[in-house]
């Protein structure tokens, strides 16, 4: 029953795979917990909802 | 003020109205808290972007 | 894997029990997923640390 | 580091850059953490998809 | 109805309650919802169960 | 910016930096973000208060 939730870019298929494989069995090796009982989410974040430093996203990435 | 998340498959608006008014109903009588400060989130969860078992949902649903 | 999250006043055991109950229950009978699938998170909100109309819950329930 | 998620209607991209900008600038002053540190999330809140007091928030904003 | 959710530090009554009010008559003026429809949850971030660039929190500020 | 929530048991400090360490990195590699724009927040649940299947966690484990 742990649950990861991942708040990022959007992801294309196979990355989103890799993310959620390579998540769950690094969290269920350390905590030993079944990998059967994890749930991850994948949240894309649109830059234009998100703040950082203050900053729409967007903004920043068009500087960058 | 007390909030509820619900992250779930898509539902019909009948459902969705259901789910809302019984979570809301359940949750005022156990905690003695007026039903009127309830608030309810229904975040649909897209099977490409949710995770079991370190696959992805859309797979294994797939496969079943 | 749908998931439920409960923002709310701190429960006893038995409350807390029949609440896990009811909103699996009912959340499997609505979006017809097996409850054993699903997974509750019951976060006590204290009231010194949630805001309700700008001012602190626990303010506001002195003057009640 | 700090994080701040803001659940509500949606907002032109105007709103979203003073919320981010106010949210970042007053939190920062208070906890004394550079605003660098700090992650703002936006999301919208679709009337279809939440409740309150039981009710579908679209419903309750077609009776006012 | 609108949710905001602050993870950060630990803050004193006087700091806590300054943040809710802020963050609520800001929200509210940029929103338009009226303010006693807000809800603000504050939740402390122990530097023991947070990471930044992948390193702990509470090591990081060690350094500093 | 990227925001990672990992809910689940109590671990100790190693475990910990281990988990946030391996997420980070791993994360970092498949988005293409520089990890040291990640945060990472660990959030135990006490099996006091985490259903699974309807049932109390606590009252789940008792019996395995």
């Amino acid at each position: 029953m742990p649950t990861i939730f991942f708040l990022g870019p959007k992801l294309e298929r196979d990355k989103r795979k890799e993310l959620i494989q390579s998540f769950t069995e690094t969290a269920s090796r350390i905590t030993g917990v079944d990998k059967r009982a994890f749930t991850v989410y994948l949240k894309e974040s649109d830059p234009e909802c998100v703040g950082v430093g203050g900053e729409l996203l967007a903004d920043r990435m068009k500087k960058q």
